[in-house]
């Protein structure tokens, strides 16, 4: 039995602590909500878990004193953009050293850091066990059906990782390990981009050919920019690469699909944001990934369309078909880069 | 121009056909049926593409001799299991060299030969210019909508791809060349085995997590399977392997995945095969893979589990919860193979 707090209490944070009182670990869920803190405590999280009960052992708090001082493992699960704030705020307040975890996914635009890489920014190492990021194919309404899910427990630290795959395994639940972290973490990133552009292919009325190809392309871009980051090909072909693609481009529940639809429609891009009315994480990550791609000097066609819609007032017919226009005739030509 | 003769007026076969009379071709469509054959001549093709009107240029015959006569290009878009046939039939009436175009995907069971494999035992070599495949994320309904689409035109030999790569591009049609036929063909053969489990996880009610991650994991194992039989790894993250695993497991309207799901929702084989009324090609191939895989010594634990349940009344629901078990904790162990 472990001692873990999972800061965040939307729909991921929740059905993480969900598995975790299921494993039998002690588990303290925090919100900085009080009222949401309450709810929980009471066993629903209605806005974010619609209709689900949550067991006895979930116990939630909005004192963040108290879900320090619980923790030997943090886990992290709040938006990309609260990562540094929440960092501090535990820092503030730790006095042993605690092994991260988090589940975000982002490039933070100008600096260009990897969310481990913005924890490690806060948190003096020597509070710091290790950083383990949690990423794969996983709605999280899913999860807490108990349905078959797979998703990757990534540190180069194989004990670490082991331990955490330790901390989620269950019969429903089944955590891989790997130890790229850079390949977990920029395709976890870069794939909300990709479904950023297949709402748009959709929206523009293009059928599944469409989309296939934008995938396909897609995934060989992210991974041709992660190898020269430092990443292991083969990690884009695993759980957190393409099964994570899959998961986030055919569903519908998908906000950035969402928002690039929205755009395919015809509608601008301020219009979008007004009517999600919250952060479109592809967005940001589409800045950040057009930087990396001009810092790391790599071709990424579709990421250069988007940023055209997206930041230069570009119209998605217009992109797509430069786009079509554009791929190279050598399908090995690009991918080869990559071995 | 070139003199080009499309053998078998299915779906696929017609909207190659529509593309190839748009590009300009001297262009026959031949097909057993004299009926077919007609209405064709008056432009549509009901059975197969339902309200579409067909270009004038469209020329179609059930005259063998006369489809034979005509090509100097042979595009096979007949059925895998009449490959043979079709291929004897064209022998028995060629004069001259020509270069063949296959667009089947399928294993032989028993003689594990892939369809140029099969092409090649039926034509002399004195006849055979090359031997090209044509593959990639592609319904055929989409195409003649003209909505943007990418296939792979694979061969050995470079000059032969091109020639078909300048055959079939225009602006919504983009063809990649690739050199890798074994990687090619296998990837487009065991997709339908990946579409069939799919089907079963969906009809049994498991979600878009369980989908991701056979999906993930089946590319791998046919991946892993394809290196040995001496397959670019690479081959299978491009359009002809990933790309047509997600045409084909995301759509409802996939044979396979249709089988699949009837099978997950709890009926037998047989019933599947009668509601059906057609050929489920997957199943065929599910038999060849899992004689490949023991030809090869290569773990594929869904083809495994598949196989199970289609030849050896494994009920589905067992088969899953033995995959989830079995499933190895490393991410990149069997990944790593690949490399």
């Amino acid at each position: 039995m472990e001692k873990v707090t999972v800061f965040g209490a939307g729909s991921w944070g929740t059905a993480l602590s969900y598995v975790l009182a299921q494993n039998g670990h002690d588990l303290l869920l925090w919100t900085h909500r009080k009222e949401q803190a309450e709810e929980i405590n009471n066993h629903t999280n209605e806005r974010y878990l619609k209709g689900v009960q949550l067991p006895d052992s979930i116990k939630a708090t909005a004192d963040l004193d108290r879900a320090v001082a619980h923790a030997d493992i943090i886990v992290l699960a709040v938006p990309t953009k609260a990562i540094r704030e929440v960092s501090r705020d535990i820092r503030a307040r730790l006095s042993k050293k605690a092994l991260f975890v988090h589940v975000s996914k982002g490039i933070e635009p100008d600096s260009l850091k990897r969310i481990s890489e913005m924890i490690r920014d806060e948190i003096p190492a020597e509070f710091i066990e290790e950083v383990v990021i949690l990423s794969g194919p996983s709605h999280a309404e899913e999860v807490v059906l108990e349905h078959p899910t797979t998703v990757t427990a990534a540190c180069a630290n194989t004990q670490a990782a082991n331990r955490i795959q330790d901390l989620f395994m269950n019969s429903y639940f089944r955590v891989y390990t790997n130890t790229d972290v850079i390949g977990v973490e920029i395709g976890g990133a870069l794939k909300n981009i990709i479904a950023l552009a297949v709402g748009i292919t959709d929206g523009l009325g293009y059928g599944d050919n469409a989309k296939a190809a934008i995938m396909t392309r897609g995934l060989a871009e992210i991974a041709r920019l992660g190898v020269k980051m430092g990443a292991t090909p083969l990690t884009f072909s695993g759980l957190s690469g393409v099964g994570d693609l899959i998961v986030t481009c055919t569903s519908v529940h998908s906000r950035n699909w969402r928002a690039g639809n929205m755009l395919g429609k015809g509608k601008s891009v301020e219009e979008v944001l007004e009517e999600m009315g919250m952060v479109v994480e592809g967005i940001r990550t589409t800045k950040a990934a057009h930087q990396l791609a001009e810092r790391y000097q790599v071709p990424m066609p579709i990421t250069q369309a988007l940023y055209m819609v997206l930041f230069e007032g570009v119209k998605p017919e217009l992109a797509v078909e430069e786009l079509m226009g554009r791929m190279k005739k050598n399908e090995m030509e690009d991918l080869v880069d990559l071995l």
